[in-house]
């Protein structure tokens, strides 16, 4: 695929982690290939937790997000939907193994359990070939009537 | 206390989360009351999820530094140190309960175990008196040597 899924099913999104048309907002871009999901991204030179290394809680937002696109596509998949399900975040566990630089970083996801609303996504962070964090999340199809329905 | 630890013992940090010097950071301000540890945070428009709710991200971004805080300021006292010891992220778990506002949250923050070296911090985010998110995290004191050595 040539066309990022934010770009293709949200372009209006606002999310601060993944919304296109956030402009101060980190702005993920992932990309289904075949049942995993990547990403690459650029930090800004003040998202540092100190002189040359990545904010962990970037990395989480950036880990959250981009998990949360791999669950909603593969949701989408999974029940032959013509668009993804508005999923939201249940939890997001990060593991930082080690200072991430503050350069450009790779994301990979994949979905290792789901059921018809829900998913439950591992992923992991890397730096020039090295993993740098590792998260496990829960993302939700909201119903009608969540505020979050509707939002992509 | 009526200077944010912050403030008092890192003024020149540059963290996103909690760094004073991060003109474009998050700037939390933690206050040590007994051994609850207390911060309020007004986020800026563009940190929304969706309209009106505060991104998740920003979230974890807010419950990881104020709980790092916590852990460094507990080990201080503990240690009978004159500093916080520079501590980092191992690990942190966040629960997202239901959405928050896009306005003031407030933040608490207990250490539940610690060594001399490491603790493990709980903490939660709430608005208007209701709790959205829960936390979880570990925050280890590192070693010379190590590049978040004397970050403040």
């Amino acid at each position: 695929m040539t066309e990022a899924l934010q770009d293709k099913y949200a372009p209006h999104s606002i999310c601060f982690g993944c919304g296109p048309a956030n402009e101060k907002g980190l702005r993920i871009k992932s990309f289904a290939e075949g049942d995993v999901y990547v990403a690459d991204f650029t930090p800004e030179p003040y998202h540092h937790a100190f002189p040359g290394m990545l904010n962990g809680g970037i990395i989480g937002a950036l880990l959250d997000c981009h998990s949360n696109w791999a669950a909603c596509h593969h949701l989408m998949v999974k029940g032959g939907l013509d668009a993804p399900p508005c999923t939201v975040t249940a939890d997001f566990h990060v593991k930082l193994r080690r200072p991430t630089p503050l350069r450009r970083v790779h994301l990979t996801a994949r979905v290792t359990e789901s059921t018809d609303d829900r998913a439950v996504v591992e992923s992991e962070l890397s730096c020039d070939g090295e993993i740098t964090a590792r998260c496990k999340g829960t993302f939700v199809a909201v119903k009608e009537g969540h505020p979050a329905y509707h939002r992509w």
